[in-house]
């Protein structure tokens, strides 16, 4: 048991502070001035494009390509492992409007090159994964539908319809990240292509649907406690209106929609834990940097108990689930996705909750100005808030992983 | 002692929920067609008028108007005690948007009302309480500065010096609730015209200052938890640069600014308070319907164990809140709100905190469509959790309430 | 609505007040100097006959008998509703060994006697209800199980079998309060005495069975976290073993015992909750003792912001508990005890949880003193803690109440 | 970095466990038996002399001793690391009773003989070390006292004066540990040489007493939520009357006494806390058994949600407190005990609060069985409850992490 990282982790680390402080930070006021002067709120602020090309020069891009995979192009990945990513990504998260996506590390992007790199044909890799890794186009991934509990997939109503040499697809999703922003070239569709399946696991499918295909209407931008989250492309509702794409365009086989779903879910839950725990962090610097600068009542914020409270517990929690974060990357790394089933399932748990306290703490603190525009806090709360409930409610992942515990006195 | 209502109370209740069936409840959607068709967000939706006119016709209007004030004409209050008006202010509080508004209660003309009534000069009260007691025009109250903590009112910086026979303003302000509507044509300003005087709560000083004077500027619309809050006028950050009002403008005296905003306070928390368990009960309500309409795991949600705790609990704490609010109408009436110091402090620690708790499970319950805009819950919450800052922080209000807990004991 | 005590309620609270600084707070000390020299720590200290002489003879006594209750003797009882006894059960709750015992208003007396008053026949009030009523003897009520689930009283597995003009009882029970106190010479004990009965909430009777009849073992005493519980005559376990009582021991009719216990429970538990408000005040009042008298780091724990935390939150909810008994008091004496049924589970759920937690701050505000036996707060924490068990634990009553909320909607 | 245990560790695991399961388990009743067979409730059942014999004759032997001390007699311990040691540390904990006086590593003789290895002379050492680390005698650290918030040793009263080649002990101590076993023999007092010396920190020295010497007065057993914990020796008010020792009875030199204790409580600390989590995976197993051996209206407990969300909750609790303590133990060995400073204070803030919160879930899912002795979890909550304050209470060890932080943004 070794609690230090190992030396290319140290290392780049080092090289990823150095350029969050060198260009992130510093855009993060030139992006929110350029964002007022895009045409529509869908653009990406071009400094965007300067840090994605920046990052790539120095080697920090996609980092959360896990070698396990075998690549078509094997320079594209990092080649590290989950646990030398992970304290790579939580560094990201401290700046989560830009810095995943200068590292071109953003969700979903990371979840949907994984799903094409395992699963799909050269073909398929040769048309969507290579501009991915490139960072030329973004994407989007479609499971949730608004009329039911879709953390459970057998309850999915979008129909994937084999019909000649084509599928067409029909069905009404929502919460779709990333697919209001027009770089989003390519979805990838959840739906069933045998809904009367004696299977409940293997009615699914999964489908790449262009943007552009006739039918698939954008609809409108979801919000998140009345934030659109621009940043990330925003959450968009999407309809499927007898959508036709060519059969070769599955990844993977009829009825493998489930399984490919669940390999997805691992490394998206984790790269999400890591980030909420940088957003932690920033959270924590903003809280003391505030706690230090006011007075009220004749004495600093921070010589006052229920502040120091506040920030200590949110030090000892932060310290804790940092741990089982990484414990759970090298359980993925030594023992498989499958095999840290129950880690994954206690960070999806642990995290969210644990970082919106944090975050509701520094609100707090921060008087009207925490919940306003003018510090990063309550937009960094609204997302953390929501992976409370995206993909699976807390309380699914607290039965599920009740019911294992169980298991063992039955 | 006695639980029940009085007669005349049931009776207006019946009358509010009522119209709340008839016309507020199928105003909702209405309104918010209306609203997607405005020229600017600010506008107000035209079925607003509508309610307006009819709450008048049927009486139900000023009903916040409690008979201890001494109107110039005494037609425009119902006359109502504070424990009669709580439970009305409570069911308007299950619409928030429409239904204070409507009746001519909303905040913050409530309390620019009762302290034009209590305070106002005749001439005064003629050019803007009697157009604001008929719903003509808004206001707003600026108090909140962005660089203080100006819950401690002696932390003012905005100045309002005496120049021949006017006063002039300089300062800057934010949150200034109300303003960003274009009807809103009237701001109370609390400055200080004696910064340097020895007793640290006579330096402050109220004045009027109409919304066309030179040098006011409302520079722009602050954001809660990303909402702009277009129902009640929004938040705006407001500058004044040498704004020139006569001297006959000052509300009160010299030095009286500090007086009159405690005494604004007391019914201005209440208020908010009766309103924050209306939305509490709109709240559960909405849960319940969820829950039995919702399926997950073979069974509806209304029977899941986790899901019974949350109504429960909500229900629990729902009931104690009510009675204790109520009992604080009770002692304002009774022994005025010096004597009822202790219970506004603790409505207002207790309140907002429990309804935004339940307000987060109802959030919870609805998966992505709680932290939407198709549901009413998320900018619910965002109004709640803002009034654990709104006019002192929580904690500032904790510490007050336990120093007089254990003063007895000095 | 009023939320002022009448005048006998006031009345009587300055007496008992009273009463409870001349006589029961000095017997504290000297009751614990008395126990120490006891031959059996099941007798009572000789100061609480005194204590209940002296309340005897201000009529501080009985005071929890509802008129409701017919009574062969009316005198004893002092005609109270119980919106007038709960806050004088209140006051009692704050020295919880001796007041209620010294009044004669301790449970589970107080639920006994209003079985026997209103279900007993002639022979066997005289018998047992006159002797409870003066004082002189003490009883039990035996239900709860260690076996079973006994919450649910269609679980009960103790048998009441008629043989001949006798009922024959089979069975074990725990936690039979006050059975360990030699003055205990009765019990009610419930069981079955038709266990295959198609009706589920028939097939339990009640049935009176003397101290000395044979076969009836009190076995031992049972903790609560490390506590005897002396000065309440201990929980015992009880066994029953072919225990034989004439048939006209049988306190209503067979099959009468599901509704018997219903019908006790609400006073029970409003009761208990009055009690435990009592208690709640007099940990405030130790903990603001405290604060002011101890020092760390430099300055009194009454200027921690933390320490005022603890105590401003105490007082805050303990004032919304009282309301919520206090209504539910009124409703049983308006709507009786079955329209009150929401209500009584609401307190039942909300007292004892909340008053833990004050117990617990009052605790750790005492450092090792608030373990220990030098201060009440462990024993009186212990009490509230075994509350949100007996009787039905909390999270059935958070089910049934909300069970009751979600039928609305159905 | 690395998550799994070296071999060492992983031998001396399975080594441990399969003696819990053939000697400690059993053990339980069977002291339990003896126990109440005992001449005096301080007295040692006999089992547990066969388990140290049974223990030594293993290996399993004084095993937190680690390896930077410098013994006089070397084969005395194990020669583990901290990080080495922590795991097998935790398995004691699940049965704290027994299993740590077994393998001769239970407080507070770890901690002593851990300074007289590090502090004492080679006689003092000879006398005392000697017989302890053979578990022929027991100890007890005697620094708390009743009068003052001795968390901070600059409070202490006890005098420590020099009288010729003797030191004259006087003062008041209490919830010494151990020290109502007769075998405890020697005490370790904390008190002033110097108080009115200019350094706070060098006012306090170390002094060994034996049980024996005249003056010292094992006056009473304080309880802790009414447990006397006789197993552990109890916690002993202690006086100590015009006590003589010779000058040679010092540990250290004068004004050593504050460095000592802060060396001392770095390694007591994490002790407690393996330990504890050692309990709360026992309440995790007691919960499992009993849910899914009960049933409650009409399916087991183990099928409930709010019995599955506690379990839950548990294990990802668990999961991440155990890592924070081995990362704890882990920096104790790489960096020292100064450098684990932050560390090890999280660590004393997160693990008794949580596992106080997990064993009190597990008494309510036991109902009457779990607050009695029938079940060990009243017991073992009562236990971690008081870790909150022993050693300083959370808030003081909340408010010096918090300091640290901000320290940073100064």
């Amino acid at each position: 048991m070794d609690f230090a990282f190992d030396a290319r982790t140290e290392e780049l680390r080092d090289k990823l502070l150095t350029f969050m402080d060198e260009h992130v930070y510093p855009a993060e006021q030139t992006s929110h001035e350029q964002r007022a002067a895009l045409a529509s709120p869908w653009d990406t602020p071009p400094v965007v494009s300067e840090l994605k090309a920046e990052a790539r020069k120095q080697g920090l891009w996609n980092l959360f390509f896990v070698d396990e995979h075998s690549l078509p192009d094997a320079e594209h990945g990092a080649g590290l492992t989950n646990l030398q990513y992970a304290p790579l990504a939580e560094i990201t998260g401290r700046s989560p409007q830009l810095a995943p996506t200068a590292l071109n590390c953003a969700a979903p992007d990371t979840g949907n090159m994984e799903v094409l790199a395992q699963f799909g044909t050269a073909a398929q890799q040769k048309q969507w994964l290579e501009p991915l890794l490139a960072g030329e186009i973004r994407s989007a991934f479609a499971m949730t539908e608004p009329e039911v509990a879709s953390s459970d997939a057998t309850n999915i109503e979008t129909r994937i319809d084999r019909d000649g040499d084509d599928y067409v697809i029909n069905g009404r999703k929502w919460y779709i990240s990333g697919a209001m922003n027009p770089l989003c070239q390519i979805f990838i569709v959840m739906g069933k292509t045998d809904p009367d399946g004696p299977d409940l696991r293997r009615q699914q499918s999964m489908i790449l649907v262009p943007r552009d295909t006739p039918g698939l209407e954008v609809k409108r931008a979801m919000q998140v406690y009345g934030f659109e989250d621009h940043w990330h492309g925003g959450h968009a509702e999407v309809v499927f209106h007898d959508v036709r794409v060519p059969a070769s365009n599955l990844i993977g086989e009829e009825g493998g929609g489930f399984g490919i779903a669940q390999a997805r879910l691992g490394p998206g839950r984790i790269h999400h834990c890591m980030r909420l725990i940088g957003m932690a962090e920033r959270a924590i610097e903003l809280m003391c940097r505030r706690a230090v600068s006011r007075t009220a009542f004749g004495k600093p914020l921070a010589q006052q108990g229920v502040v120091q409270e506040w920030i200590a517990d949110a030090r000892v929690a932060v310290e804790q689930l940092r741990l089982l974060v990484l414990k759970t990357a090298w359980l993925m790394d030594t023992v498989g996705n499958k095999g840290a089933h129950t880690e994954i399932q206690a960070i999806k748990i642990a995290t969210p909750r644990t970082v919106v306290d944090i975050l509701d703490k520094a609100v707090q603190l921060h008087g009207a100005g925490g919940v306003s525009q003018d510090f990063p806090l309550a937009e960094l709360w609204a997302g953390a808030r929501t992976l409370q409930l995206a993909d699976g409610p807390d309380e699914v992942h607290q039965r599920s992983l009740a019911r294992r515990e169980l298991k063992r006195y039955l």
